[in-house]
């Protein structure tokens, strides 16, 4: 039987991304994002929304630019840690050790140490009540040679990237492969299904 | 090292979502939808990204509501199937086994057999190049009794949700809990990093 929940911000899997940006006097900062995703695939682009209270949402506003770094398992304190204090007081970076390198292709930085970053430059700015959706086509995405899989591809379970559970607050690992996607919808037997109970 | 994959739509981890929504002629159908994720905390938002051609893109804008059904590991291959034909051609939900019950707050569909599901109002509509980003306001989130912890919370463990890996093309399970967000970061010892090897 469903319970409701009532309007709540829910759902999974969410993903845990460093946003990466330079503030107004060029400082390097990142914080944590949880409200974000892909949103097309031609131009790429990929969303992410700050509170409009974030340091990190001024300077993406300022800049044009931003980048995404995924942190993996051993990241999880890190990562939190950006989330709990504000880049208007602190160097991040430095606090927590971590190489702030100027992207390619946009004037924002990412974290050296991550497996996987994304380069973007925005596209869009949209006003959602508290949090800013900022839309960023995605100029480039940089992977760590070891972390790629035969076919030159992110392999999952090296990268070991973090999810993020809204209510629960809590940071999960991924598990393990269930089945390639385009392809194990075709084994489904509609024949069986309709022809089975009679449903 | 870092190898550049180029301008790519990637990024992990992406969800998998089954959009649900009526055509013109009042039909249930359902779609997956791994570009998509929450954008905004008050109200509570949600966005889904879909490419311009399929069936569910001109429902959601002719009805201006969809939901969105979150699939357990054991439905990969429903999920995937939903991807691979249209609501144009074929009843999804018959052909699957699957039930489709009008939700309590918008004119759409939901599947009565996934485990969570979310009803969404469409706030805004963004054209993005081969997709069309649908925000839409959550309006409740539902979630089966048993798959509630003691706190009332939906259960990572029990939910077993399905994420969706691009550019590989799979679908994976969720693993553990790594930590308590908004908690571990209170670990992180700045002094200890800033002190230590001088950097």
């Amino acid at each position: 039987m469903f319970q409701s929940l009532g309007a709540r911000a829910f759902a999974v899997p969410a993903p845990v991304f460093l946003v990466g940006s330079y503030d107004r006097d060029g400082r390097a900062n990142i914080m944590p994002a949880a409200w974000s995703g892909l949103c097309a695939s031609h131009p790429p682009c990929l969303a992410v929304s700050l509170a409009r209270t974030r340091w990190t949402h001024a300077a993406i506003a300022e800049r044009h630019a931003f980048t995404v770094s995924i942190p993996d398992r051993d990241m999880a304190a890190q990562a939190d840690f950006a989330g709990l204090i504000s880049g208007r007081d602190e160097d991040k970076f430095a606090a927590l050790g971590l190489t702030p390198k100027t992207a390619e292709h946009v004037d924002a930085p990412y974290v050296a140490e991550c497996r996987a970053v994304i380069e973007l430059r925005l596209l869009h700015t949209l006003a959602l009540g508290s949090h800013t959706q900022y839309i960023g086509e995605i100029m480039d995405v940089k992977v760590q040679s070891r972390y790629l899989d035969a076919d030159g591809f992110p392999d999952m379970r090296r990268l070991d990237p973090l999810l993020y559970v809204p209510l629960a607050r809590e940071y999960w690992s991924v598990g393990q492969i269930v089945a390639k996607a385009f392809s194990v919808g075709r084994s489904v037997d509609r024949r069986a299904v309709i022809g089975g109970d009679g449903s």
